[in-house]
């Protein structure tokens, strides 16, 4: 369906996969913590068995490469049934160290957009993830100053989002997310009354694949972020 | 020096060893780390190497637990000579998440120093470390309800201050901080022309410590929070 932007007066911007690439980082990690345990399981059950340890440390250790990296470790002691070495755990810490150390690439048209809609609307970021590295991608990827502040979630539930637009005193039907997740920068927005675009990313981590069927409603899916300016 | 709190509008409250024990569960943690590693390295060293390992990776972690654990398992890889056992990094883990999972335990009289505040004044959290972390102890406090909302910094330098303020609308002089770092808490806000008291706790992370000769102007020490009381 289309939707307008009449009355809106705040845009969120998701960050990872949104503004700049992310989850193809974790994949090219995924590989090589494959490629570092292969002599004690096919790559598949790796995969399947990385994804389950993260989910199972996700209330704990929450989004983000730290967490990630803590998993990728508990994982390779389990799978190795504590034979793998310091070596390979040393392998481990510098990876994640790679990840939070990798240069920002920005997606296509982002900083068009940006330009265009700085203007007309406030402009913030809302991420999840660790708040140290966010601010690090904001402040390297040069996109700092069209952004009044960020706001890091610790989830991307209604719930996370009902009480963010309280605090920063905004009425749903005057905020806009956009964001490449269904799950996260989508649907939870529509539920409370505000709007939505969906521009999705080509990788998605399984996490935040959703399953049901979902009545478009409330949002819009855009193949580019440049599509936003035919609309504003 | 006194300071009054005339014109005062928000108070922000740090969280760690100002509304609950924190730096006594790192102490502890340390204490264990120091005896998983005893075959290595004397407990002084381990403790220097610890601490280098943490000041190292501070800009690449940040603050709170899961950096905390990441350099505790690099330091156990150095200090042993990448001949740690599998089983030690494991035990690293489940420190980590026992410190995640700890219990919160408030600091005298803190609920009766909210309670009466509430009123008066919007309260918020100020603090740095993992978001989720964070959110999850303010929660497990029952002290939600004090205060209008939680900011997680990644650094508590005068420019975090000062972004944070200007994003709230908080003009500086109707700002008071109360915490019980003088680095963390204190100094920065009487620098950019905020009032702030400092509560010491009984324990300081090293890093946390101030070595300079301070002039005591624009804020106040008190030696317990409900001192604050006299005040308002």
């Amino acid at each position: 369906m289309e939707i307008n932007f009449d009355g809106i007066q705040v845009i969120g911007f998701d960050a990872d996969d949104t503004l700049w690439v992310n989850e193809t980082y974790f994949r090219d990690t995924e590989d090589k913590f494959a490629d570092l345990l292969e002599k004690y399981e096919t790559k598949n059950k790796i995969d399947q068995e990385l994804f389950r340890t993260e989910i199972k440390n996700l209330d704990l250790y929450g989004y983000g490469i730290k967490g990630f990296v803590l998993s990728m470790i508990e994982c390779a002691l389990e799978l190795s049934n504590n034979q793998v070495s310091a070596k390979t755990v040393s392998a481990l810490l510098d990876l994640g160290k790679d990840m939070i150390t990798q240069p920002v690439e920005l997606l296509d048209g982002v900083e068009e957009v940006l330009e265009q809609l700085k203007s007309k609307y406030r402009l913030i970021v809302l991420t999840k993830g660790d708040l140290l590295d966010q601010e690090r991608k904001l402040e390297r990827s040069g996109l700092s100053e069209y952004f009044h502040h960020v706001e890091v979630l610790s989830d991307k539930k209604e719930k996370n989002y009902s009480d963010l637009l309280e605090h920063l005193e905004i009425d749903p039907s005057e905020f806009l997310m956009i964001g490449n997740s269904l799950k996260s920068d989508v649907l939870p927005l529509v539920n409370i009354g505000a709007r939505a675009v969906h521009i999705p990313f080509h990788t998605t981590w399984q996490h935040e694949e959703v399953t049901d069927v979902v009545e478009n409603n409330g949002y819009m899916t855009m193949s580019t972020l440049t599509d936003v300016l035919k609309y504003v």
